[in-house]
This record gives structure tokens, C-alpha cells and sequence, in this order.
């Protein structure tokens, strides 16, 4: 880039992956990005645009002239430039759809007009469909014929007069039966019809639990509007995945080439709600300031108690918000696993209470005091149990992201009855 | 089942997917499922063994006639078999050996001769190939006369004299040319060649990262030994990002299924570190038992400060795990992210600080303890930022994993820091 050789650029970019090229860069500073662009304009692939990250994304489609970003995107799929417009300004998504053909453009609006994260959104406009009386040879020869058949798909979709699909079959089954067998012979009972309006996250969940490849999609009158493929799927499972980490660690759905000024923000409610949850648990620890005053010790041992049940109470959390996800907690099973929590967290409790206790005595040679801190050890993993558990299918039924929310509330919850729990002990006991 | 109706409980279950079926399983106790099990035993299915989670999969086997068995597992793809038996005790895996054909027993032993979670665990054996001279027209009649195609496949690969894979062909595109095109001119430029020894996880990341469908695996003479498909690479990544969110919670690879016990076991390390950590931060605390006895505030408003830096490094730290993992973070960006994940840190650490110090002004009407905590605030946050990030990239060097150990790490870092800078500018400020 440096000596601004063109021609060596290209072909050292050239060989790589889209993929790759992107991730090269997300990952150098501003200023040799923009002179690599400046640079490599005219050769730019509109498949980089589709790896790279949406605010990167952004920053290069400016840096784009018309020309290098309609010859870019000329050749995407449908999907994909959906996908690239879909968080973009009014103003850049202009462009990019008038460097479309008229027919792309169509499709790309039509897929638009279905809401944010749905199966409309995700799917390809391209399907490659049979009526369901045809043989495997009438479907080769159309196959054949047909000129512009999608980058990828696996099964041909059978549809009956009213563009309803009624099956599908694999193209393995197809290359490997003799031309005069009808299609209706070979359809798998794997077939699952999506409806567009489905959120992309069921989708991605009826893929990975039916081991789906390719689904059609339906508008509301059943009728045959896309496909879904299982790359796409794949995507949409790994950043849902991805959600679930960040929201769970209050971080929003920020990435590492955010500027400075927007992870500030983003991080800063998750923050802010820590910070009422913790003078909270200081309002309760400031009611026992005479207490505090008598026994210095008290201040040196609760924070042990807040933080274990702190730990204890995220460990369950992280176990329910996992399993509500992935659909394994259900109303049905929801007793049961409340009961092996609580179980789990008087057990850990004993353990860590007897080990505290025994600290507590050789520490400060008061036996009363091992008492205190070992029971109020007890009740505060029996409420991390409890809480874990309780608040994040609370959340659900009240239709909040568990994984956002859950958090903050079961903090609350282990620092308020650890450190009442272990300063009213003291004070009953010790004082 | 209550009724002892073999017949009925057929009925029902048939129409249901095999991974509902196993959910099912999952979700009742104990009693009511060995005894749906007794009675549906003539009519289990094999993919439901397959779709268990492991700890149900060895009760069930156990459960299982060995003919039973023997007809449940008969049906499996070779990869099937060897995920379902890999996990399994020794008598298990014999008895389901024992079960199947000479031929697929080998190609299960074959395979299982590949070290754990290595691309040649998770491949299937059967492979469909062609010679790299053949024309569309050869190989469609040779698909139409091999009796035993697998059930689902994506490509053709061509191979040369030696078995070396030079390329694959995607089946649509086979199905749209004529007879005489030759294979080589519809070779597909994504075909990416796996080693058998290279991780699953790997794997995984490559079929995402390059938008794969199936990718052909060589031994280490690079000769063609199975291939591996996309449904197989997104139940591993779906795997590893379950492992990642559980071990950043500290627990361990458990599920709802397990018993009490085994649940308590799995958690009881990460409480005992934590348990080692808080200890720690309690013995700083300790060292300032003189401050707090004089002014019972600090001992109020102490935790405050540690848990504000413990939420922001848990947020640094989740966002420094989850790059690496997805190698977004690596040795050419490290400083910037560190530069900005401080900077994040010194910028909110100040936003707080501003309100911290206020409530401390007007909660306890002392001005310098508003500053005292403050500074802490401020302190705790940068060195937040820093811990969060240096730390998982440390662990990362030295080969531990940094979703298991960061977050004790960085816990231990936020409070000791947190309590000695609240604590120390209390005892050179205020006494």
C-alpha cells in the first residue's frame, strides 16, 4: 500500500478469501484502511462488503465511489444484499439499490418489506422449484435449460398449481434415480415449510434441531416466496450465540472496531443499573453501622458472603437463560430443575460453610462468629439457587431477554440477603 | 404409557422428529421414562440415541434390549455411530459394535482410531468421488447405479489416480450442465481440503468463516478418508459456544439432565477459587481495620467501588474471550483493543465517579469521602479495562483456555484493587 503499487495489491489481495480480506480490515488502524481502499477501489468485491462488520461496512461504502460500489454489489445474491442494505442510512441504501439491476432491485425491496430478523428477511428470493407431477428427466432437462440457476441450493422444491410446496427432494436422490421416476417417489420427510413472518431465531433453532439443509419459505397464503439455506441458518445461530455472551456480561452488542465514544455507551447502562443494585446492598449494610462498629471483623468477611452467592447465583443464571434458549426449560420440567438448583445451592452452601466457618474461627478466634458467617453462607447459595433460576423464567414469561435482564436482578438478590443475612446474624448472635 | 398400550404409544411418537422425541425424553423424570422406555422398546429408534444428551444416552442403552439395540443403531450413518459410541463405557461400546454390520463396524473403528474431537471423529466415511476425467455425463450414470448412496451429500470430488481430492462439484451445478461438460470446468473455487488431525472446533470455524457445505478430509498422505458436512460443523460450533458461555459462568459442561450430585461437583471448583480470591480481597480489607472502625462509611460504601469494577472487567473481559475465540483479537490489534478498553474504562470510571462521589457527599455530607471514592472509582475502572483485556490474552498464549480461568483472574484483580484504592486514599484523605 505504502509505495501505492495498484497492480501488486490486487494481486496480493487476490487470492484470499472475502472473509479474510474483511477480517484484514477490521483489524488495521483508520488510516491504512483508507489509503488501501483509496488504493484498491476499482478491484473492490462486494463480497468483502457482506463479511465486514455493519459500522466498518458503513464507513467503507462512503469511502466507495458509485462506479467501484455498483460494479461491488452487481453480483451478490439477493440475500446477501439484503442483508447489506438492511442496516444501512436511507442514503447509502439508495445507492446501493440503484447500482442494482431492476429485477435485483425488485427482489431486495420485496425482501425488505418483511419485518427486521424474520424468515422473510433471510431467505433468498431464488428457489428452484418442479411442479410435482414431473419425472427425474423432466427435471434435469429443465435444470439444464434454465439459465440463471442460484450459486447454491440443495433440493428442488415440488409445488402444486397453487404455488404451495408440497415437498422437496434432495439432489443426491435425484442424480442417483433413473430418468423416468417421478419426483413424488423421492421426497424426504425431512421437508419443513417456514413461514416468512417466523423470527430468525426459530429458524435458526428448527435447523439445528431437525438437521434441516434447505426449508422453503411461505407468504401467509402458503404460497412458495424463498428459500433458506442452512449457511444462512448457521449464521443466525452464531450471532444469537453471540448476543447471549454479551448480553449475559452487560455488554451489549458492541465489536472491537467500535470507536471508543460507542463502547463507552453501550456499556454504561449495564453499568448504571450495577451501580443502584450496589448502594442497594450498601443501604442494607449502612443499617448495620453499629454493629460494623463493634466488630470490625464483620466488614472484613461480608464481602465473602456477597460474592459466593454472587458466583453461586450466576452459575445458575447462565445454566437457565442457556437452557430456556435452547428450549430445554419448559413449563413443564421447570419444578424439577428449581428443586436440583436449591438442592445444588445447600450443598455448595454446606461445603463452603463449613470450609468458612472453620476460616473464620482460626482467622479471628471466635467461634460464634464461624457460626454466623457459615449459616448466612448457607442462605445466600440456597437464594442464588432460587433466584438463578426463578427470575430468568420470570423474565421469559414476561417476554425480556433473560439474558439481558437477569443479571443485574440476581446480583441484587445475592448481595441484599448475603449481607443481611450475615450482619443480622451478627447481630443476633454476636452482639 | 400408563395404560400399558404398546400400540397407541407407537402411534403417538411416530409422527414426532427423533431430536423431539430425545427433548422429550430430557424433560420427564426418572419413573415415567424407563417405563415409556420398557414399553416402546421394539420400536426404538436409533437417531433418538443419537439426539440424547450423553449422561440419558448411557441410562437408555442400559435400559435397551441388546436386540433392541442392535435394530436401533443398524440404521446409522457411520459419523452417527461414532458420536453416539465415543462417549460410551467400554461394555456399552462393545455391545453396540456388536450390533452392527462387519463393514460398518469397521468404518466405526476406523474412525474412532482418530484422536477426540479431531476432524476424523466427526467426518463420515462414505464419500461420494469421481475421477478428475470424467464428463457430467459418466457421472450422473455411475449416481444412478451405485446402490448405496449416503443420505445426504453436497458435492461431487474428483480425486486423482492417488486419491488426492483436486476439487469438488456442487450437485446443482452437475444437474444444470449437459452430459459431455467435463467435471474440471465446474470445479468450485471454495473447495477447502481438511487434515483428519485438525481440531473439530477448527473445523467449525472454517465452514463459517468461508461459508462452507461439505469439505473432503485427508489422512496425513493426503489421501481422501471421508468428508464432513455443515449440519456436523454447526452442531460443533453450537457445542463450543454453549462451552464458552458455561465455562465464563464457571460451569463447567453440565446439563439439565444431571443429577444433583454431579451438578454440585461441576460447580464446586470455580466456588472454591472464587471462595480463594475473596479471601484474598478480604485480607486487603484487613489490613485497614483501623480505618474502618474510625469511620464506619468506607466499610458502607467498599463494596460499591469492587463491584462497579467487577461488572466493567466482566465486560472487558467477555469481549476479550470472545474475540480471541472467533480471532478477532490477535497479536496485530492487541494494543489498540487494550488502548480502547481503557480508555473505555477511564471514561465511564469518571462518569461514575462524578455520581459516586456526589451520593457520597450528600449520603454521608463529607466532601473529601466523595472524593476518596472518586478516585477509587476511577482507579478500579482502568485497571477494569486493562485486567479484563490483558489477562485472556495472557491465558490465551499460555494454552489455557481463557473462557475457563479469566474470570477469577480478573475478579481477584477488581477487588483487591478496588478495596486498596477505596481503603489507602481513605486512610491519607480522611485520618
Amino acid at each position: 500500500v505504502e509505495t501505492g503499487d495498484e497492480r501488486q495489491l490486487a494481486s496480493l489481495l487476490e487470492p484470499l478469501h472475502p472473509a479474510d480480506v474483511a477480517d484484514l480490515l477490521e483489524q488495521i488502524e483508520d488510516r491504512p484502511r483508507a489509503d488501501l481502499l483509496d488504493l484498491w477501489k476499482s478491484g473492490f468485491d462486494g463480497e468483502v462488503l457482506s463479511e465486514l462488520e455493519e459500522n466498518l461496512r458503513e464507513e467503507v461504502i462512503d469511502q466507495l465511489t458509485p462506479d467501484a460500489l455498483a460494479s461491488a454489489v452487481r453480483d451478490l445474491e439477493s440475500d446477501d444484499v439484503v442483508d447489506l442494505v438492511e442496516d444501512l442510512g436511507d442514503e447509502q441504501q439508495e445507492a446501493v439499490l440503484d447500482a442494482l439491476g431492476a429485477m435485483d432491485r425488485q427482489a431486495v425491496e420485496t425482501a425488505l418489506a418483511w419485518p427486521e430478523e424474520s424468515a422473510g428477511r433471510l431467505m433468498q428470493a431464488e428457489t428452484v422449484r418442479a411442479p410435482e407431477h414431473w419425472t427425474v428427466g423432466e427435471t434435469i432437462d429443465y435444470l439444464r435449460g434454465e439459465e440463471d440457476l442460484p450459486d447454491q441450493f440443495y433440493h428442488v422444491i415440488l409445488i402444486d398449481p397453487r404455488m404451495k410446496p408440497v415437498g422437496y427432494v434432495t439432489l443426491g436422490r435425484l442424480l442417483g434415480s433413473r430418468r423416468e421416476v417421478p419426483l413424488r417417489d423421492l421426497i424426504e420427510d425431512s421437508f419443513r415449510i417456514i413461514p416468512a413472518m417466523q423470527d430468525e431465531g426459530e429458524v435458526a433453532y428448527a435447523f439445528n434441531q431437525y438437521h434441516l439443509i434447505s426449508a422453503p419459505v411461505v407468504d401467509e397464503d402458503g404460497r412458495l416466496v424463498g428459500v433458506i439455506t442452512i449457511d444462512d441458518a448457521m449464521a443466525v445461530l452464531d450471532e444469537e450465540h453471540e448476543e447471549d455472551i454479551l448480553r449475559l456480561a452487560g455488554v451489549g452488542e458492541g465489536s472491537l472496531t467500535d470507536r471508543v465514544i460507542n463502547t463507552t455507551r453501550q456499556r454504561l447502562p449495564w453499568l448504571a443499573v450495577n451501580l443502584v443494585t450496589a448502594i442497594l446492598a450498601s443501604l442494607v449494610i449502612a443499617q448495620f453501622e453499629i454493629a460494623l462498629q463493634q466488630i470490625v471483623a464483620l466488614a472484613v468477611l461480608m464481602p465473602i458472603v456477597a460474592s459466593m452467592g454472587g458466583n453461586a447465583g450466576t452459575q445458575s443464571l447462565t445454566v437457565a437463560v442457556r437452557s430456556i434458549a435452547t428450549k430445554d426449560l419448559t413449563g413443564s420440567n421447570v419444578w424439577r430443575v428449581i428443586r436440583r438448583e436449591v438442592a445444588v445451592g445447600l450443598i455448595n452452601g454446606v461445603i463452603f460453610a463449613i470450609v468458612m466457618g472453620i476460616v473464620g474461627v482460626i482467622w479471628f478466634g471466635s467461634p460464634m462468629l464461624g457460626i454466623v458467617i457459615a449459616l448466612a453462607m448457607v442462605i445466600n447459595m440456597v437464594a442464588a439457587g432460587l433466584a438463578g433460576t426463578v427470575i430468568p423464567v420470570i423474565l421469559e414469561k414476561l417476554k425480556v431477554d433473560p439474558a439481558l435482564a437477569s443479571g443485574a436482578f440476581v446480583t441484587t438478590v445475592t448481595d441484599v440477603v448475603g449481607f443481611f443475612a450475615f450482619l443480622g446474624l451478627a447481630v443476633v448472635l454476636l452482639l
